[in-house]
């Protein structure tokens, strides 16, 4: 079955709507995904780039207009968190636990959820307790696990195996030797997966 | 009829996807494009922005691998130029030259496509005469308007003007008070231009 890796940093705003409608759309396209969470940040920072919208530039007042415009094109409930950018070094953290224990795709999608729809923030404890309770996990039980010394040298190893791909942003997908970057490029992405599948190049 | 200003920096990469098929494209829409060339390195500048695609990064590497695969994906021709990042100056100046004289979308296409198919550099002195006589027009002549002091003032005019729009990148389409950025949001644009033809919002 093709397959397509997805690297999401949790603070990104377009990741929303990629975290929104993937694994729908891979489901339909018949595409298995392997979730990568990782940071952006240090990514980034090893490329000399700087974040990518900074605060008051003309960049990011047009990302807040253009991810409405499109979230109302893709029909995707948004609402304007109330802050930006968050932390998401927690939000990341469990979300790789969820990735080697198989859970990372519904925890994504919750915890996306309740931050762009309900401003309950990325980050937040709400945020992590009341998206594990509702994919049927135990929050205490899966922060600790999340917390762990051995969870958080995995995610840190993220960093250097992003680079590898060649990842600048997110979110990103990997099919194959092909490297794909933001929401725009979902669907080619899934197009590669399907025309490559073979490994074809 | 509903009308869209277009505006282009001649050293954009993503751009000649744009230009190679926006004159097409708002025809069979049925829309009026309002040629705006200007250059991007002043409005960056006053907003902090270095150059979008730096040297040696994995940004720019990934940003030529993905333009092939849109060309491909477009059916537009595309042999990648041999030198990047190019000076834009001399060209914007015809083109803006062109804008008042009416000529900027034929001259902008043919000036682009010397550059992305025949390795004809744009801001080479080749690359203006040739796309200068292709369409139409003596060369000397063209190049005296483009350089005389009042053509040169009212490029400049355009940073500010660019600004004012919120314009950060190239190519940026702009319809009544929207604003979109990128190759990727041209479809957008024509069709927000159709759905508000009449100004609303």
């Amino acid at each position: 079955m093709p397959s397509i890796e997805v690297w999401i940093e949790y603070a990104s705003t377009y990741s929303y709507l990629t975290v929104a409608r993937i694994g729908r759309l891979a489901e339909l396209a018949g595409v298995t995904l392997d979730w990568q969470p990782f940071l952006l940040a240090p990514v980034r920072e090893q490329q000399d780039l700087g974040w990518p919208f900074p605060e008051q530039s003309a960049k990011a007042a047009y990302m807040w207009r253009d991810l409405e415009r499109r979230a109302n094109s893709l029909r995707l409930p948004y609402r304007r968190p109330s802050a930006y950018p968050v932390n998401s070094l927690p939000a990341a953290r469990v979300a790789y636990a969820g990735q080697q224990e198989g859970w990372c795709r519904r925890f994504t999608e919750e915890a996306f959820r309740l931050h762009w729809t309900e401003d309950c923030l990325i980050g937040t404890d709400q945020n992590l307790r009341e998206a594990i309770r509702a994919i049927g996990l135990d929050a205490d039980d899966v922060l600790r696990r999340a917390n762990s010394p051995e969870n958080k040298i995995a995610l840190k190893a993220q960093t250097p195996r992003a680079i590898e791909r060649g990842i600048f942003g997110s979110p990103s997908f990997v099919v194959g030797r092909e490297l794909f970057w933001g929401d725009d490029r979902l669907e080619g992405a899934i197009d590669w997966a399907l025309r490559h599948a073979d490994g074809a190049p």
